[in-house]
């Protein structure tokens, strides 16, 4: 068994929903010397979180974002914790929610998702800042 | 350390929630050598997932599926997505919701569920098909 | 690659969110001897939970209590499951939101947490009784 471990700054971006499969790809490519084992993308914050879902109509993330606004609303008088803005405790939620990490099979060298499935960041802040993950992949 | 893998695919079966841990152990009689170690169980589908919960009783999973329409509903008219009828979208929010895999520790050969715990299916489509699985398990 | 494996069991705890990030390394010292790894930390109940989310302001986990019981409401006349009382399928229900486990990686024998990140007990019962986690820890 061998393990690897990169660590990935990715950009800020916008509030919503967004693919990173490719930017995790990039950072891990001793992926390739695995035959069997397994990926965990981790996120170090949270008010931002990591899912995986549709890989392909841009129109699945905006719905992600309408839907998650509306579940977890801001401005709720009962929050006591809004220091950061009405967006910080949902943000929490949110991340909660969806979870800090994914994890993916890894089989003959590649990450073993279906056809329709990629690797999201959710970014839960108005303004978010760039979000650290921690990329570790083991197996033999 | 060792680790296996498995493919396992599950014949269609009805929108709800369905108890799967025997086809996930007889798919994985390696589980049986690994002393101390973890089981993942990874779907590879987006409008389906995987939970961990009560074994027993049914109405628990008949109050899962009657809960999960209540917060995730159909045919809110904010839906971008819905090619593919009105369940379309809600199934990709309720997978990610209750998320992609579960990762079970192995302890003496065995499982470590609790008395009650027990892997769920969660099928969010009206005609799911048979859904692929990727399990895993390493340790020594 | 190495591999260790503990039992916690927590006092219990009251209804709610609770940090237990010193309890869980406690008990797993070998941490420090992971260069490279993970830790995975499980809870074998049904009507409790793990998350990662904020560890210094307090109130930050109350909101959580208060967000959670508006999200998932008691006394649905919809649920069938309730023989043992209103808090008894929406801790059913919260448990499967939230998870049954959490995975941090492991990095120059740490936990790989970012600044804010702690580990949460979520307790959903109102007399829960003590929890038992298996904390498996695994890398090089």
């Amino acid at each position: 068994m061998k393990i690897f471990q990169q660590l990935l700054q990715l950009n800020a971006r916008k509030r919503g929903f967004h693919i990173i499969t490719t930017e995790v790809l990039n950072v891990m490519p001793q992926i390739a010397e695995i035959k069997t084992g397994i990926c965990q993308v981790f996120i170090m914050h949270t008010s931002a979180s990591l899912t995986i879902n549709e890989n392909a109509d841009p129109t699945v993330r905006q719905d992600f974002e309408m839907y998650f606004n509306k579940a977890v609303p801001e401005n709720d008088p009962d929050y006591r914790h809004d220091y950061e803005g009405s967006d910080d405790m949902p943000a929490h939620l949110k991340a909660s929610i969806l979870g800090s990490s994914v994890m993916i099979p890894i089989r003959n060298g590649r990450l073993a998702l279906g056809m329709w499935q990629g690797i999201y960041l959710c970014e839960h802040r108005d303004y978010g800042d760039a979000r650290k993950l921690v990329i570790t992949a083991w197996g033999e």
